[in-house]
């Protein structure tokens, strides 16, 4: 078929990733090499929120090693949002907004890297531009840290968050061992309001029964205080210490969240209801219901932005999804999301990328499969460990700066002339 | 003078440090160097305990490849602890059962890493056995990573906690940099009770003004929430973001912890009584008083613990600070901690050791001098990254195994027989 010329737009969703900036490198680098097709490539500033308020720049005006530096640089450096959209069946302004500004600039490919709201968004513009007779194509990019994604073997991101949180288990654990007559037992709070993901990958760390985490409760697994009580208990007996990981969306039967539990465990001493989060509440279960001292810490988005420990296989990864979103493009091919293919029927760890329908990953969920958690619910099988080995291979490289810390990119964002003429209030 | 043959004890005290197990591998690896002295190397389980308990194992027997990997080995190999010994005025049990065991085992010298309470620990012991008349020579090895110590230009642990701590705050600034639209102000919360210099090291992120860490607010600056909340808008009109960095023991005019606060902004929208410490109570001045969402986050045992980045320049005056400690013992010198001595005349960092009383050490302390806050107090000072550079030099070479993580040593501690017969209460 005969390609359409004009401009492309990227735009970064949600929360960053260690790697998501190696996602955009893929897409601008595969566009800027395309010239006869994109007649520039524009970056949205603050995702979707960019479009709408016409904030693009231009990322062909970039120094090049800044482009290049985005490949190992934490965080979103077009800047990203969490603008949720209007309902398209109910308030189509928003979405015709988009197809106003794309009309402007003569934009005629988007490229969207997010999780599966970003790709419902996407889905609807791709519908809409078809209604209307714009011609856009529109490709997704798979980004999130949590790996919930359907329809893609894993997402890029989660390959350096599972990296940090098993060295960071590893690391933590090997404090609560040094010091168990005191700090007897540690929880250690990690994302993943839905899935279990995150906290599975700490299971990494764990080469021998004595190596921490002893106990990793998931979202997919019911909580009940008194099953944790008896759990904590069991390893205090057995490895006179106990180090926790807990993905901060666990919920109690009813579907509660535990870091909003009321009851006994959710007050203090004093009755004051706990705040903070899931560890907080496992801490108040440990203090009251054990009898032991235990720690909290959450290293929040740390998680999501440790470039300087990220995976290679990731990073290499999300720039590969990036590039083949543009190779689709070029193809004429619009409506999909990259997905990450594993091919291993050899034994041997090789990714390639395919290409799902928007509307597929936009409707569904992938929590943690049951045969990744152990039968009593608070641990990971050897199929999980033998499914998530090959995503944290290889330490990613980091530049390290005279003063012996990384160096990363930041863009210069020379913004591209309005021209709609009107100010779109979101 | 002529030397004492007799065995040797090492003990590790307090929280870990990254590098705490390089200094004992100094110690070790020395000693076993000059068996003609040392007739042999013992550790002590969980640091002063195993002496009280007679929990002693024996280093000559390890693995020397395990010994080795103590240098690039985070947590306390040979266990540590927080138990306060008796007050030798009042009580002399502890004391008298210490020199028990070391007549029991010949044990003729004793090495002790730890803080100030251990440097003191150690002065009484040596004082102790003076008095009666048994041969011991006590010399400590600074470790903490509150960088409290006085008589030292710095701390082993030091350097990579605050590695760790710019590294984090680099990289999650980032994170709040992509996402100001939505969470716009994060609060990060580091260690260091009395003393702000974990606080501080934050600062070596920041090679612009808009970089993260925007404010740093350290125990040694009276902390009041109007102040906070004006510096956090000031930022915000700025930036339109602000990335916090908070010492766990910042304090109010009167003293009293910000983490304990009562009042408006040491509860929540119900009248909750905040917990979960220093960033907690910030957070709700942030959104109470300044009107914006905020994050927390509180890497905990994770910052003293992060050997996968931790500084080379620290593990190596670490090992260095061991081997000076068996080195002046061997040349019959008692009652000394090694010190880190910095020779930089010529502008060129340098760090060679040197010997301190004991009893100085014990009975002080070095918090961040005022000429390395910013007059405002929410911030650092050149001279202080001048100070604090060097000691972040270099990252650490860790061994990875197969799995991507790090391969950290764990001893088998072989015990050794008691010899004492009788149980001692602790």
């Amino acid at each position: 078929m005969s390609q359409i010329k004009g401009k492309a737009v990227v735009a970064q969703s949600g929360g960053p990733t260690a790697v998501i900036n190696a996602s955009v490198a893929g897409v601008v680098e595969t566009a800027l090499a395309n010239e006869s097709v994109f007649t520039a490539v524009y970056g949205s500033y603050n995702g979707i929120l960019g479009v709408l308020k016409e904030e693009l720049f231009d990322l062909g005006r970039e120094d090049p090693q800044q482009i290049a530096l985005l490949r190992r640089s934490p965080g979103a450096a077009l800047g990203s949002c969490r603008y949720k959209l209007k309902d398209l069946e109910s308030n189509r302004a928003d979405y015709e907004r988009i197809l106003e500004v794309f009309r402007a600039h003569d934009i005629r490919y988007f490229f969207y890297a997010g999780g599966n709201d970003s790709m419902d968004t996407a889905d609807k513009l791709a519908h809409l531009a078809a209604e209307v007779g714009y011609e856009l194509i529109v490709v997704g990019v798979p980004k999130t840290i949590d790996n919930d994604l359907a329809y893609t073997d894993h997402c890029p991101g989660y390959g350096s968050v599972a990296k940090y949180t098993a060295v960071s288990a590893m690391e933590a654990g090997r404090d609560t061992e040094s010091m168990w007559t005191h700090d007897t037992v540690t929880v250690h709070e990690v994302m993943g309001r839905n899935a279990g993901w995150i906290a599975a990958a700490a299971g990494l760390a764990r080469r021998n029964e004595e190596d921490a985490p002893h106990l990793i409760y998931m979202p997919e697994v019911p909580f009940t205080p008194e099953k944790f009580a008896a759990d904590v208990q069991e390893c205090l007996r057995r490895f006179n210490r106990c180090f926790i990981i807990v993905g901060e969306g666990i919920r109690d039967p009813d579907g509660n969240y535990v870091a909003e539990m009321g009851g006994a465990f959710g007050q203090d001493a004093f009755g004051h209801k706990q705040l903070g989060g899931a560890a907080e509440a496992l801490r108040a279960i440990v203090e009251e219901r054990v009898g032991v001292k235990c720690r909290t810490q959450k290293p929040g988005t740390m998680q999501r932005s440790a470039m300087h420990f990220a995976s290679a296989t990731d990073v290499a990864e999300a720039y590969m999804a990036g590039a083949a979103a543009v190779k689709a493009a070029l193809e004429g091919i619009s409506g999909k999301m990259v997905s990450l293919v594993r091919e291993d029927g050899d034994g041997q760890y090789r990714c390639t990328t395919g290409l799902v329908d928007l509307a597929k990953v936009a409707n569904a969920e992938k929590p943690l499969p049951r045969e990744y958690i152990n039968e009593a619910g608070n641990g990971v099988t050897e199929a999980f460990l033998a499914y998530a080995r090959p995503l944290i291979a290889g330490t990613a490289e980091v530049e390290l700066g005279d003063d012996g810390l990384p160096v990363y990119a930041r863009l210069a964002r020379h913004m591209v002339e309005k021209k709609t003429r009107r100010q779109y209030a979101v």
